[in-house]
């Protein structure tokens, strides 16, 4: 394995002292980017650009080539891949949100869902194999998965971003069965997570997209207790380093507290919660990640220069703190607008590192 | 006018003693009644029930006429009035949600939109004279609107439930402008209530449906400034009794303390907080409304039965409670899992009011 150059991230991940707070944005390989559309195009689907370790690497490089003050790479995957392994039939419909086939409603179904053989998802393996080589050691590369709660949203639903009435009818009137959904995804995570490691991710993250549709108590029972399953199950250590883990909850920022005790070493914000009382809640417990509204890329370099430095100064002095978008950056964002944002993190950031 | 016989729900939002806690459902003149769905039908559409003040009485009448136990009765309207007489154009789509004819996006819009004249929502008022006299003292009637943040994401967006991209980016890149939208709009709406209250609404609550989209720092700028302002201009007293407000963020419960600065006698609480916590935070500065899940609805009545007494067991003793949902009901409630919520509170709140 060639040395690892720019290891700001997982020191920041890890608590230990940086230069300046490293920064990476969640979907930094997207439709925001020319290039990334190029590809999409000659790949002739998103599914096809995850599907081919040779399309995911070249879109995973993309921000990286463009962007030298990147901190972290991630995997060019989607959440919805597991599910696709455990049987549901992923699929995209042009200007729509993925889709699967089946859905899981019936409990007969739903006994028969087990932990897939994870060669179905070699793919995902083998892509973070050679994006690793590419990478060949400028930044850390990131891992991912969905939670099982958000995972099984899209399971039971057979869609994403709506009223969850299905799944949460479940949750209240039938909840062994929704248990029985968690536990077996949880397990499928495990598993696929490690494997990710093994192929060389550097650190792990899971994607809790839903969990802030659930009332405080159903937050614990059906999202976090998986999780925090899944931390507990995951490798610890790889190629004779800590593999950090963080755990993101979008519009689960009441819960930090509980979050801060699943064992990540990480903790996702969302842009709705001040990181500043956000570290205070959690103390020296947990790693922050986040947290500018990624809509505010949209806007004017001088107003996004200005929102920067407040979140920075917001989170103060000391380590612990990764720069990131408190979501996906949106497919409407000037290029040139993210850049403004890299270099302001660069040039305010490092007044809290002295 | 006549005695009111049931003043339950006003005096919890004075944080005053009652025999139990006083409950009513948002939406509950809703499609999920099959005789709300009936007068729809006669009227031919959600906006003609909306317009006819004789329509509006007839279904604002329905669930106090099927449900003994609700403790309040709520104008039959839609935030959307608002915006439609500031000359927007409101149109709804079947099977999709509100969108405008014209949205607030160049500037030289933006500097023409003007406080309306209240005549143009002369029906609101009129379907509020109506319905309190028919209502005939049974229970109070709420009068409300919808926030300025929230009235404008649909004035910009020209729909809801979006990612809020061009309000956004208007809020950080020209924010003069968005504040023009808001400050007219905050007029309108003083203006709107208070006719409203004039006319006979003995309690008002405005929504910010979407308040929770913005930022820790946007949401006090673009929405809770906005909602101080009303409040601050809303007529305090009518009949020879005080008119509480209710102020409700959806998604918000992360800055209940600044909400509950703003002089509103209540706040309202999705279900993604703990009712107890959220208690303990705002002290004896306002009464709470909320907030059971609407989605338990569509589950058991033994599981509504658990989850309406762990909501009052989390309150706890004392006043300054009014039962709700998190949210509107929905349209696919049972509407035999409505009445099981409405026994659970009265049955298991007595014991917090001894």
């Amino acid at each position: 394995m060639v040395k690892l150059q720019n290891d700001t991230f997982l020191n920041a991940l890890m608590r230990q002292p940086t230069d300046y707070t490293p920064v990476w944005m969640m979907r930094q390989a997207g439709r925001y980017l020319p290039e990334y559309k190029a590809s999409r195009k000659t790949a002739g689907s998103f599914l096809q650009l995850c599907k081919s370790p040779d399309f995911a690497t070249e879109v995973t490089m993309q921000p990286l080539d463009r962007y030298p003050l990147l901190d972290a790479s991630i995997l060019f995957s989607d959440i919805l891949t597991v599910p696709d392994a455990m049987g549901l039939g992923l699929y995209f419909e042009e200007g729509e949100g993925p889709k699967f086939e089946r859905t899981l409603r019936e409990e007969a179904n739903i006994q028969k869902l087990t932990v897939p053989d994870m060669a179905k998802l070699q793919y995902v393996f083998d892509a973070v194999s050679q994006i690793r080589k590419t990478i060949n050691g400028r930044v850390p590369l990131i891992g991912f998965s969905g939670s099982p709660w958000t995972l099984a949203t899209y399971m039971v639903e057979g869609k994403g971003g709506t009223d969850f009435l299905n799944i949460k009818k479940m949750a209240y009137a039938r909840p062994d069965l929704l248990h029985h959904i968690l536990e077996t995804t949880a397990q499928t995570v495990i598993q696929y997570l490690n494997a990710q490691i093994a192929a060389g991710a550097q650190a792990v993250m899971i994607f809790d997209s839903w969990g802030g549709a659930l009332s405080h108590n159903a937050y614990k029972e059906f999202s976090l207790n998986y999780m925090h399953k899944i931390v507990a199950g995951l490798t610890k250590n790889n190629e004779g380093r800590k593999v950090p883990s963080v755990v993101f909850t979008k519009g689960g920022a009441l819960w930090l507290e509980a979050q801060a005790e699943i064992g990540a070493d990480a903790l996702g914000l969302d842009w709705t919660v001040d990181i500043g009382s956000a570290r205070q809640r959690v103390g020296d417990k947990v790693a922050l990640q986040g947290n500018l509204d990624p809509a505010i890329l949209l806007s004017t370099p001088e107003a996004i220069d200005k929102e920067v430095a407040s979140i920075l100064a917001s989170y103060g002095h000391g380590n612990g703190h990764v720069f990131n978008l408190g979501h996906g950056i949106t497919q409407w964002t000037p290029p040139e607008n993210a850049a403004a944002m890299l270099s302001a993190v660069r040039e305010h950031s490092k007044q809290y590192h002295q």
